[in-house]
Parts: C-alpha cells; sequence; structure tokens
C-alpha cells in the first residue's frame, strides 16, 4: 500500500510512480489524508452529458468507441478540460471484459447491455470463453494515451463486481429485481459460484490492465448490489467482489468500491478489501462512516437529483455533503450516483469550483 | 383501534363488525395476536402468475377490469380459491384514484402506468382535478361484491402511499431513480407538498372507499420509497403518508404499510399509523422487528426470487423467515414484494399448505 510497493509491481513510468499522481490531491485523499481542498470527480463524468462526447461518438456504437484507443482516450479527457475534476476516469463499460472474452453482448442505446445468450445453467457456466490477456489491448492502449496526456492528474481505472456482471449474465439484459439472477444463486450455488469466479476473473483481469497501463487507482462498481440481503451477499458474492479486486491489491493502487442502495451490505462491501467506500445518495457520509467504524475514507455523495435544481438549493446540498464528509478521515467528493444524462454540464463545473473553493 | 370503536364508524353490515373476519387469523394477527396458525397471503397473489386471471382479462383493458365490479371481484377471489391464503386482496391499481378524478392515465402492458401529460411545475399541480367521492362507485361495487361471497376470509383493500403516485405523475410513468420527481422536491418543495397532499387526500379517498364497502384491512403501498434518504423521507413525504393513511384511521380497521427497499427509512414508515409493517426480502424479519423497537407485527418477505427454485431450497427458505418472523409479536407471512408474472402458481399453493401445517 505504500508507493515503494507499487514500485515493485509497476512500471517504472506508471504515474504513481514516477512522481506524476502519488501526491496528488485524490491518491493522497484515497491513502487517508485529509489536505487542504476537497478532490471531486464526478460518476459517468465522460459521456452524455457532455455534447462534446455526443458529437464525437456519432456513428460509433458504445462498445467500439470503448475500444478504440484513440476515442476512449479523447471522451476521458473532455470533462476533466471541461470541468477541472481532480481525477479522470477511463472511458469504458463494466461489460467490456466479457465482450473481450467473447461473450455475445451489446449495448443497446436506452436499454443497456443486453446479451445474445443468457447464462442460465451450469452448462452455459461451464461454457464461459476465458479471456485471452492479449485482447485487452485496446484498453491499455486507450489508457496509455490517456495518461500520457493527464499528467499530474490521475486516471481512475474501473470494473464491474461480479454480481452486477453475472445479472446482466443470466437476466440477459437490465432488469428490475435481478430475480432470474438470484433465483440460480440459491437454486444451484455451485453453478452461480462458478459464474461468479469466471466473472471476478475477466473484470480482474480488465481492471488489472488498467491499472498497469496507467491507472493511478482502481473502483469496482457493484450497480445492483442493492437487491441483496446482507446474507445472500456474504454468502454467495463477497468472496468474488474480493477475488475480483483482489487482481490489483499488489499493484498498491487505492481501490475504491461503490454499490448502489448498499445501505444493508456496506460494511460488508468494505471486507472485500476496499481502501475508499463510495456511498450513494441514501445515507448521509457522516452515517456511513459511523457504519464503517470511522476510519474508512469515503468518496460520495451528491444526489444526481439536484442537479437540476435551481443553484442556491444545489450549492446548500453540495455544502452539507461537505460537511457530513467530516466525518471521515477524508472525503472525495461525488455524486451519489452517475450523471443523469440531460445534466447541464455547467452545473458541474460550477459544482467543482465551489468544492475546491472551500 | 377496538371492534367497538369500528362499530361505531362502519355500517353494521361490515364484515370487521358482525363478526366474520374480527376474529380471523389475518386480523388478529395484524392486532398483535399470536395464534395457533400463520396467516399468509402474497402480494399481487391476484393477476398475471393465475392462467383463470389470464383467461378472464383476455380482450380487457387494465384499468378497465379495475373498474368493472363483477371482473374485479371475480380477479380477487380466484387466488383465495386456488390457494386457500387466509385474505383477499382487492383486484385494482393504485392509480385508480387518479383515473377516477379525470387524470390522464393509462396502463400500458409491459411498461406500467404512463400519464397523457406528466405533474411537473406548480401550475400542473394546482390544475389537479379532484376526486368526486362518487366517482369511486365502481370500487365499493367490487368489493362490496366480493365480501358477499369471501364469508370469514377478510378482504384488505389498498392504495399507494403519496411519494409513489407523485413518482408516477412527475416523471410521467415508470422510471429507475426517480430523478425528475425528486428534483421537484428540492427545486419547488411548496409546489411538491401540494403535489403530495392531492395524492394523499385522493389515495385516502380510494382506501376509505374500499374499507367503508367492506375491506377488514387497509394497506398502503409506498413501491419507490427506497430511492429515498431518510431527510427527504421525513422533511417531504412522511407526512403526506400519514394523512393518506389517517384516511382510514377512525374506522378501526388494522393498518398495513410496506415499502421496497425500506432499510433506511423503516422506522419512520412506522411512524406514519401504521399497526403493521410490510418488510422486504433485504431485510431479516428478525432485525426489521428490531430496528422498530420489537412491539411491531410484521408481514413478509420470502424472497420472489426463490419462488422460481427447487422446492427444498424455497421450503427451507419460507421456514427460516417463519423462525426470523418469531422475533416481532405477530407475523403474517407474504413475499418481500410481488409475485413475478411467471410464477407456477402450484408453488404459492404449496407454501400455503406449509405455513398453515407448522
Amino acid at each position: 500500500m505504500t508507493s515503494t510497493n507499487a514500485a515493485t509491481t509497476l512500471p517504472a513510468d506508471h504515474p504513481l510512480v514516477d512522481g506524476r499522481t502519488a501526491s496528488s490531491a485524490l491518491v493522497t485523499t484515497y491513502r487517508g489524508e485529509r489536505g487542504d481542498v476537497t478532490p471531486v470527480w464526478f460518476m459517468r463524468q465522460a459521456g452524455r452529458s457532455l455534447p462534446e462526447y455526443r458529437e464525437l461518438r456519432v456513428g460509433t456504437q458504445m462498445l467500439d468507441a470503448c475500444l478504440d484507443p484513440e476515442l476512449s482516450s479523447e471522451i476521458t479527457l473532455q470533462p476533466v478540460r471541461r470541468h477541472g475534476v481532480d481525477a479522470g476516469i477511463f472511458f469504458s463499460d463494466i461489460v467490456i471484459p466479457l465482450k473481450l472474452a467473447g461473450v455475445d453482448v451489446d449495448i443497446v442505446p436506452g436499454r443497456g447491455p443486453v446479451l445474445g445468450k443468457p447464462v442460465r445453467t451450469a452448462a452455459d457456466v461451464a461454457a464461459l470463453p476465458t479471456l485471452d490477456p492479449s485482447a485487452l489491448a485496446p484498453v491499455a492502449a486507450g489508457v496509455a494515451r490517456t495518461v500520457a496526456q493527464l499528467g499530474t492528474t490521475p486516471l481512475i481505472g474501473f470494473a464491474g463486481a461480479p454480481f452486477t456482471l453475472a445479472a446482466y449474465l443470466v437476466e440477459g439484459g437490465p432488469s428490475k429485481d435481478h430475480l432470474r439472477a438470484r433465483t440460480l444463486m440459491h437454486a444451484d450455488p455451485d453453478a452461480w459460484a462458478g459464474l461468479l469466479d469466471w466473472a471476478a476473473t475477466v473484470t480482474g483481469q480488465f481492471l488489472r490492465a488498467q491499472v498497469v497501463a496507467g491507472a493511478s487507482a482502481a473502483q469496482l462498481f457493484d450497480s445492483w448490489v442493492g437487491s441483496l440481503s446482507l446474507a445472500d451477499y456474504t454468502a454467495h458474492v463477497q468472496r468474488h467482489s474480493a477475488k475480483a479486486l483482489s487482481a490489483v491489491a499488489e499493484l498498491g493502487v487505492p481501490r475504491v468500491h461503490f454499490g448502489v442502495g448498499s445501505g444493508e451490505v456496506l460494511e460488508a462491501m468494505h471486507e472485500i478489501g476496499a481502501d475508499v467506500m463510495g456511498v450513494d445518495w441514501r445515507i448521509p457520509l457522516a452515517e456511513a462512516s459511523r457504519r464503517l467504524g470511522g476510519g474508512v475514507p469515503l468518496q460520495g455523495n451528491v444526489d444526481p437529483a439536484l442537479l437540476a435544481a435551481p443553484w442556491p438549493v444545489l450549492e446548500r446540498h453540495v455544502l452539507d455533503v461537505l460537511e457530513s464528509g467530516k466525518a471521515a478521515p477524508a472525503h472525495v467528493l461525488n455524486l451519489g450516483h452517475g450523471v443523469p444524462p440531460e445534466t447541464d454540464p455547467d452545473v458541474l463545473t460550477r459544482i467543482v469550483e465551489l468544492v475546491h473553493s472551500r
């Protein structure tokens, strides 16, 4: 967890090793130090809320854009230039490792990831392909291009947690309560464990590729974890999330874990080896910090619904979040979920200015 | 809260007053008494999981079916006959009071309630129509027909909570995080309060009409409350839910309140005047009981995902739920959410037999 440790495993020209990002506000805050300024970035800052993104994406399918190093790099950089945020988050998608492994998956606009053939039986699980590390070359190339231009601004790599990936794989697409996935969890625990182990492996490879190529931090997203009871999470999910995150453990980058609606499982999610916990908008940071024992740096949790409210209302909310975040040892300001596509990007810039001015 | 009290306000031939249902397992359990047998019913037991329902509904739109006393009654009775459950739940929809007030709303198959014109401004709120009590006649007639045939089996009346109704009204249809609704809550708290007050009034009228016409209990559903922080719930929602439930307060029927993903707001939801709390599948009943101080009868919370698992797996889960429910003073077994449409109805019957055999 020290830069010495990182130096032994990351390339010498990695931004975290060669001195570019190790003392950045983001990385030091993730390490638990409270600096003069609260760093800020936004989940889904790279994407549909930006006109320059929509322009760039014309004629290119989502997953193709993710796998085009020039495009993924440029899209990653757009919000950093525009908003002055303290981090880039690599433009990609949590299903990219599935796609690169050879799973028939695509992103259907307005719907989300859709599988050609859902994975619903032990035989389906056994037939899942392995992910050849060389297939991750476009991801690594995109990251490398990005960090070459980011300078001292750290890049965050990310991946989806095994449960969220499994939910897509079993359901065949987005779903409300992930009933089919959760049925499989109980109906065939061995097939389920095999599926989550596979997902942990490929998503860990994806996360590791980004870190090795230059990302200074790693975030694991468990978008759908909120549909689980604590008992189901600990019995059927937790160890697989831990495996996914362990893929970058010895690289020495800060590891962030985030889930939506995670009130019941927040502490258990932290136990997978996360250094920092992302908190959604439902739980005040001070309460999250209390539940986590007071020693965990937090990231969050401006309510995305407030982005469309008049500025004085949003400003007061952001200040409340900053105040609540003081209960944690360190705090990176973010949203409590992703940027809604219809967000006015100027509002995001204004939040960055506000947070940096405090 | 006593039958004497009920007798003074409900008609003398109401099932709760004339002796038919006052000593039923459901009503006595809702009152907090633990009897020899745990009563059981299923949210959405009347509906798409039953072939006899799908047959009856051919050629009839959802809201038309709700407003046809003969149909709504027959559909309500189908699962009582088939499964031997301890209660009927009136077949209707939470948007019925909106429809009867004159709001342009319809149920689009596969999507849910869709509004002709979303309600998004103070002017929109001010223009909402009042609900003439006489418009509720088809609801009352459906309830009356139903209880005439139910005998000693109590009928549960139900309504949607103001927040859930407001979410549909503002969004114009189903949505994921109810962002627009929650934006309005903060951007224009007065318009929001007006909207929720209106929703509380009409949904309270709807609930009261069912109780007066013969329902022996009343359940208020807050399907989307799980998208709220506790602070938002208490500041902007709670008093309106209390108003909705107060519409049946002096009628002396047990009042049940249920929300999905309600872990953060469970205690605050109970404070609106609920006698019984429904619990979703995410929180064990024993934990819910602990959070509620140990004195509140509970309803729930078999995980709907388990309905499609092999019987031995489901059986063990149901027995676990029964065991966990012993932490509460009294327990009505139910699902932790609605019956999925693809559920094998025989599985529901088997659960009833299992619960009644313990």
